[in-house]
């Protein structure tokens, strides 16, 4: 018996991924409880996050300037080109701090059976860069699944003529887990990207 | 490498209950994928909750009105009130749809440790409804812990002596649950609890 006002919130939370209702109640009381300041905060933060977010010119990255921090950060290795699906993805890369060379965003993956051919991808604007720029190789950073694996291949068709390197990350195990439990295709492909020791 | 303005929206995300970074991220790149217009729903939403929502001047429930929605529904049970903790609790207890009477909000239980004294807690405005309407009986609906059960204690001696019933919810192994992994608390309160078939 929550009122008007609860529920209408419940149900803007209960829309969010990943809430179910039980959390979006939770979540709904607690901004009852919340002061004035943090609400208007709170508020503030969500309506200013699509105005002030653009995307980056060179790499598609989310920015809020015209180029990215990353683009922009002459510390960055511009010779080396992490190729990604999504911008969430170099937000964990990021967070790995384990590369320091650039970004660019497909926006998505080829999947013909959902209307997302290649033209409908990032990839013009990446073979414009390979071409102009002086790039020493090209890393695939997309997910191991069927669709990144055909967009893997795509790409690599491309990239090859202009004679860099194109690499992919590793698939294999994850860290912490276990043999037991994981798929065959994950097996697979760890015992087909061994390395010698 | 998120921009500034996501990192603030992720930074709110994250001071909510139950949300994690990984989530508070996950629901910030979800609002740059929403339409104005949700955006707006959505904000609006916050903002009105706390405007919009007052406390039932009989039972201290949350209401948008002077009397809340269960005190002033002329189906309920008047002569039987039920005691919860906290609002919250309205909510669980009428979605069970198991009980028709009335509530009291004491707005917390007593914890002298935390300062919680009864002078605390809407116990007073109980005991003048308990005195000037006729009422049958007091369910104490406070969850089976320790303050829990020293409010129901101080209240039931409070409440005694205008020869009303006083009862208490039953606390033992949940639904679904199993003995086995229930803790000796629970299981004391069960067996202790049992009833004839």
């Amino acid at each position: 018996m929550a009122t008007k006002s609860l529920e209408k919130l419940i149900d803007e939370f209960n829309r969010l991924p990943g809430i179910g209702r039980k959390s979006a109640t939770r979540l709904a009381f607690h901004v009852l409880d919340m002061e004035e300041f943090e609400i208007e905060r709170f508020t503030k933060a969500i309506l200013e996050v699509k105005e002030n977010t653009k995307r980056c010119r060179i790499c598609h990255n989310f920015s809020e300037e015209e180029v990215c921090e990353v683009c922009s950060d002459e510390h960055r290795n511009k010779g080396i080109i992490c190729v990604v699906e999504d911008t969430k993805d170099i937000v964990s890369l990021e967070r790995a701090k384990s590369y320091r060379g650039v970004y660019h965003v497909l926006n998505g993956k080829i999947a013909p059976l959902n209307g997302i051919t290649p033209d409908k991808l990032n990839i013009k604007s990446l073979m414009e860069r390979v071409a102009a720029e002086e790039i020493s190789e090209v890393i695939l950073a997309l997910n191991p699944d069927l669709e990144g694996e055909t967009t893997a291949m795509y790409l690599t068709k491309l990239l090859k003529p202009f004679g860099i390197k194109v690499t992919r990350i590793a698939s294999g195990i994850p860290m912490g887990g276990n043999i037991e439990f994981s798929d065959i295709a994950t097996i697979s492909k760890a015992m087909d990207g061994r390395q010698e020791l």
